[in-house]
């Protein structure tokens, strides 16, 4: 844990710092409406409970991938207060950084679900709740396992040095493991991965049920993967220094 | 806004010109005769609401993904006004460049429906019209936001030298993110994001009710996303000269 | 059309020759396996007409992006007749090599259907057939429209030399294009583009209904692209001579 | 079948070595604890069986690409002894690595349905069966090809030195096909192709039915696979020496 990195003002003070928050804040809330937007459209619509599963999965899978895509080389691509901790914890974000980034993203998803609640006339916006039969501990852990899987994928993919053939890839593989495992988890707690998600959908509806839920899964899991990566995975290079603000187009260490 | 070029006669005249307009009709026709075909038979079988407005946003997505690829090298790989004007107000295409490729895509969108009324026996072609209780502003602000978000991605994936590890990947993205789109908002307003892909529909059938909703939205979306994206995101490099129309594969400018 | 070359007895000697008709039947038998196969699952278990159209459209989407792939660096990854004249057409085969791919990927694709009978219980293979309703011409027209748009795929995005920052995403787009025209035609002619994918079913059956149209339709349409990508857009380089067949992986030119 | 290798303790004792086997079973949990979790969310949910099947394809078929590739530059990417079995084969992973894989592959796939079954209540985890109608000769070629396909896509993706400009997409194209696959035979053996698959639901439900022919099935595909592509397919280079554990970050060979 002796990674982590507090950063200082001359980080945030400088104009890429700008840039960073703005496109997450842009990348946050184009993800948020259209997750959001698609669970929305599901409870409208005419179909089965697995249709609708399937459907709201698909259009997560899609706008991560995507999303990412479009801020990875501004910001990194967190879009997601589980990432960003976890890339604190292996010390490839400041903790200065990351707490920014967490105002950031929970102000994009709240304006994400303000402006679908006018655009559908004021229609209910699903939040996440754990399913009847799923306990506390239940949802904890399910949101721990998904969420361990998807930073797990993102270490594996995106920041180890190590990829290799797979560089670039990591944005649309994170898409597609948090389709996977919105089939899996869904049923039972919604699958979130994400405190974000589940935020802005919460405050809007002012209902904070079960709320904890996805923030403690989602941080603890995404937490754990980084911890496990670096400690075990990540190649060693003490040699090399790592690129500081100004170069590095996708993940921010502390000067 | 000052990066707007107008173009001139000389550009227009070359062979490359022709090729350009060539393969933008080639490219609209067949999006157009892919998405507007799904549509037709979305219409004729038997499913569920939920299934049909996933079927239409795969087929769209998919659609989009393999006629941006397969144009992008010799035109740019347009196939909507709303991605013209976008590249426009980002200096990234001539305003002449613009106007004729906006006459290329109308004319193949109606071609494409022509033809598909012809192969399927005068079927009706579904056109986009706001869902009931959708008012205009609602609509407008759902199509600016959808095609924000599309031409936030081509900008950040395509067009932005600074895409790195994603080279490539730009016209999957663009084709992902239209069918999370399409997910999110077809329910309420069709998620059309293209006024090409809404004209073909309305004149061959001639009804033009909530038309140019599928104008204002996604032409203020789309160029709203190339403003922005211009003046937070672009890299500046003054020093290297952009390449001409003969050399670049991807986006024109003036000379 | 002057493109066109013969090949000779020297070429089909050639061990690589061996290597290329062995992997053509090999990954034509199984892209015909998971296609076929897939359409008898639709049949076979419940489900909407809509959602047993895209259950179809996505097996081959996914078969044909596979398959392709794992056959491309070895013969070339055609598995589809018309794509083997689309590319004599355009010079990139000989005729001598298109018409032992054509036997070769019939037989394969008899191979597979017997065997799914086999594997089945000697249930029905479903054909390609005409919707009611839908006659000749029309049927024609949609095979011939739908196989043009996927050898254009083809050629923009692996044939051409210039397809740049592409490269190596041709399989797949080959294998979305083949989901999202299955969408649209699908529920008119089955939307074949491919005379091996609908010889086999029909000689398994031995029902030759409408048959020709799943030839004349997809030859036409391919040969077309073909022509039309070679005189239009192929960037000529006369001083640069195509590799041979020992050394290029691609795709295979007479010497 | 001269290419296998024994290996031998010096290989084993390597801390790339345990690294290897961490990531096999992380990504093993992952990939079953998606794939089951997918299983039984369509079980709980309504939906019609062709949905179901579609749904339970999609989620192996992301979940494979996903974890093939979060561990291919750290262990080779198995997470399946049909795979590892196949590579042995090829001589590319020596028979006691290949062991080793095994058993963590197992305790894996176990590990993750005990969790699913605390997490959703005891409820059933569905095994892997025989449709009713189908025989056992039917069932182990259905397994045996299916998987024979899969293994063939990894030969020809990602094993093989000339795949060129797919360089990197092999886990992607692993995942497709293995959707496409359990599309054309989920409805009569379940489409397992993956023996760790099958057994954690096995055992923690205690129950066998069939569950020989889930080994043998894909282990004999697999096998073939590999002494096809490796002696008709493998290009031969005697002067190049394959690279040693220590620096190859894909397969692994003795030393």
């Amino acid at each position: 844990m002796s990674r982590i990195t507090l950063g200082n003002k001359k980080e945030i003070l400088q104009k890429d710092f700008f840039k960073s928050l703005l496109v997450e804040f842009i990348c946050t809330f184009l993800y948020e409406f259209a997750g959001v937007g698609a669970a929305m459209a599901a409870e409208t619509l005419d179909g089965s409970s697995l249709a609708n599963l399937f459907f709201v999965g698909m259009a997560h899978a899609l706008a991560v991938a995507v999303m990412v895509s479009s801020s990875l080389h501004i910001s990194g691509g967190h879009i997601n207060p589980a990432v960003t901790l976890s890339l604190a914890v292996g010390g490839h974000c400041t903790v200065l950084r990351s707490l920014l980034y967490w105002v950031d993203q929970l102000l994009a998803s709240s304006l994400a679900c303000l402006s679908l609640r006018f655009l559908t006339g004021s229609r209910t916006i699903p939040i996440h709740q754990l399913a009847s039969g799923v306990g506390f501990m239940q949802g904890l852990l399910m949101e721990h396992i998904l969420t361990f899987s998807m930073l797990f994928t993102v270490y594996a993919t995106m920041v180890d040095p190590k990829k290799g053939v797979l560089d670039g890839q990591g944005p649309l593989l994170t898409g597609l493991i948090v389709g996977a495992n919105i089939f899996a988890g869904g049923a039972f707690t919604g699958a979130s991965m994400n405190p974000a998600r589940s935020f802005g959908p919460a405050l809007v509806n002012w209902n904070w049920t079960h709320h904890w839920v996805y923030w403690l899964g989602p941080l603890t899991g995404g937490g754990l993967a980084g911890f496990v990566y670096e400690n075990f995975f990540m190649p060693r290079t003490p040699s090399i220094s790592l690129p500081n603000d100004e170069e590095s187009g996708l993940f921010y260490i502390a000067n």
